[in-house]
């Protein structure tokens, strides 16, 4: 698995920095995006990013830095497919996207007003957000955020509500098959925020080829029926069972990519350790005020946070556009981002927390847990 | 007057080309801007445009790659003000934006669902676009491009109709005061789509120091009087009407700006004569099928419709993503605007017409006019 980050500016895009969008590339090279704001399509161009092969799309928040971008790609996806209207028709959905209320009406009215018919098939799944993440003043704005109607390309998807635990925790639950197990949880921001989760499952490990020709099994079908987990009888009357021939298996890793938040902790009771978490770090920690009062965090709270969930590595992203990349700032006196990295080396100080920050192009590979560690 | 091209692309962006923003720069730094496709903001940027110099948005059609960058480089101008809340209130609307009926849903849904109150106001006025415009299969896609609702940010607006004139030919009328007339015309596209016809009025002339000295006069408020057009009388009881000491009035010039087309005729009888019309090239001649087919035109149009309208000069734009831009051609075998250009100019050959393919942050400054020559 790797992470790449498209965008890892806050607010508006310039020159220097994309906003928001990181694509989580699986291992079969299938991507998932996280967050779109205005030219992604164009930072995926220049990371070589195959847009065609996104096929799940999760959004943080609304504001417009994590979703500007999202009809425009939705239309570049389609437009760059060479398919014949009879493929088209047999195509599954190809991209789900998951992300809060409105959402859909948000797509819908750009792909509808636009005239944009879609090569292929979306469908919007939207988080109904608790009570507690709208800001007081959500009605006087917020003039209805709900839509029924579907874009001719969409599929109807679903509202997910959120489930309470038996210590009174919530989390919303998007995905759970053979592969993955993804889920939501909620964040401090101005308006309802997202943070996800998402756990590789273990994956069965490899079979010893001479394990199996020590006991007579010869390539065939029962190679997959082992791989499945069955156990299979050989041509002279042995049960062999899967864990006889099989290496060790591989432990998933757990993800977690947060949208902009003060403050990450209604979602700590997801995860107990993790590989990676991205978390915002958009002021230093100098501006600590600001940060909080805008909704967003500084190199301390991040560290902090990152310390709670146990995660061993912290990336940072959501730079305040004053922080230019450490290539990019001309002189001493301009600030770079070396300020945030420096704070968060200090605040992970005598703990394991490996942090980097990132730069628009940056790409982190997310090792593999020793087969001796398996997932939790 | 400048025409500043930060986006020469069609369809989608790409890190070679942006998609369409023309800027047309004022002699007084105000700018007004035709379209917004996705990335905008990020151009005006790289052109090093002032976005908060914006005072009116015109867009052509609705397509995403001409309006998905409009909601960002809103947020943007205003995040970027740096006004009290009082100011803000006495702010007059900074923005209007005139375009397609369905213009006003699509920025009203995109700031409402990503929560965005605005620093400044913005007035919508949506064009009403004539029956012959709509495709046939219009309303299967189109569940209803209309709200009356405003955002917080948002003046109420108008719909523009058009007007008949007695020989059966419409038009909008956007603008008509003391420096500008602004009228839209239709053309043909797969949606309905408009072209801009932008009339500088004629400016008074230069006060001649001389003569007023000659007469007598002395700086003064009569000064401004007589550049008002009104006649003073001297203290020796002398009329001195304007003409007598104001040098010839400066012509006003006129500047058209296209949508995408595979046939502008329908706008042709707006104009006379031109300074420079910016009218799409988005394929080659060699393709002009294709071009016709997807509601576009290719250089041999473009030129021909610049004779039509008497145009001095052509600007050609929304190429074709294959064509790559004379600079950025690696070999001869890549396709660039060269063949774009190059037949255009086949095409202008025995007329006066002056051709240039346009890349992005190519700026054109519109000469002025000789002063014996008054617009029309």
């Amino acid at each position: 698995m790797k992470l790449h980050f498209l965008g890892t500016g806050s607010s508006y895009p310039t020159t220097q920095r994309g906003v928001s969008a990181t694509v989580l590339q699986h291992d079969d090279g299938s991507l998932w995006l996280f967050d779109c704001g205005e030219g992604t399509q164009i930072q995926a161009q220049r990371a070589t990013i195959s847009r065609q092969k996104i096929t799940n799309i999760f959004v943080t928040h609304l504001h417009g830095d994590h979703v500007f971008g999202l009809p425009g790609l939705l239309c570049t996806i389609s437009s760059q497919m060479a398919l014949t209207a009879e493929e088209i028709k047999k195509r599954c959905p190809v991209v789900d996207i998951f992300g809060p209320l409105g959402i859909k009406r948000f797509i819908n009215t750009a792909l509808t007003t636009s005239h944009s018919p879609l090569n292929f098939h979306y469908r919007v799944n939207e988080l109904v957000p608790e009570e507690v993440q709208y800001p007081e003043n959500w009605e006087d704005m917020n003039a209805g955020v709900f839509t029924s109607h579907c874009h001719p390309s969409e599929l109807s998807g679903s509202h997910i509500k959120a489930t309470t635990d038996s210590n009174g925790n919530v989390h919303w639950q998007l995905k759970d098959d053979e592969h993955w197990n993804v889920t939501a949880g909620w964040i401090h921001h101005r308006v309802p925020t997202f943070g996800f989760v998402v756990k590789e499952k273990d994956r069965v490990g490899t079979l010893d080829k001479n394990k199996l020709l020590a006991l007579g099994i010869k390539p065939g079908p029962v190679y997959g029926q082992l791989k499945e987990g069955k156990s299979i009888i050989t041509e002279d009357g042995k049960t062999v069972t899967p864990h006889m021939v099989l290496g060790p298996p591989y432990p998933g890793r757990t993800v977690v990519i947060l949208g902009d938040t003060s403050d990450a902790s209604p979602l700590a009771h997801l995860v107990q350790s993790c590989d990676v978490v991205v978390h915002e770090a958009t002021y230093d920690d100098t501006l600590k005020d600001k940060a909080v009062e805008n909704g967003h965090s500084t190199p301390l709270q991040a560290v902090t946070f990152a310390k709670t969930i146990g995660a061993k590595t912290l990336l940072l992203n959501h730079f305040s556009q004053r922080y230019k990349a450490k290539c990019k700032a001309n002189s001493k006196e301009e600030e770079s981002i070396s300020i945030i990295e420096e704070q968060a080396l200090i605040a992970s100080v005598g703990s394991s927390v490996h942090i980097q920050c990132a730069d628009d192009m940056f790409v982190y590979d997310v090792p593999a847990r020793s087969r001796d560690m398996l997932s939790n």
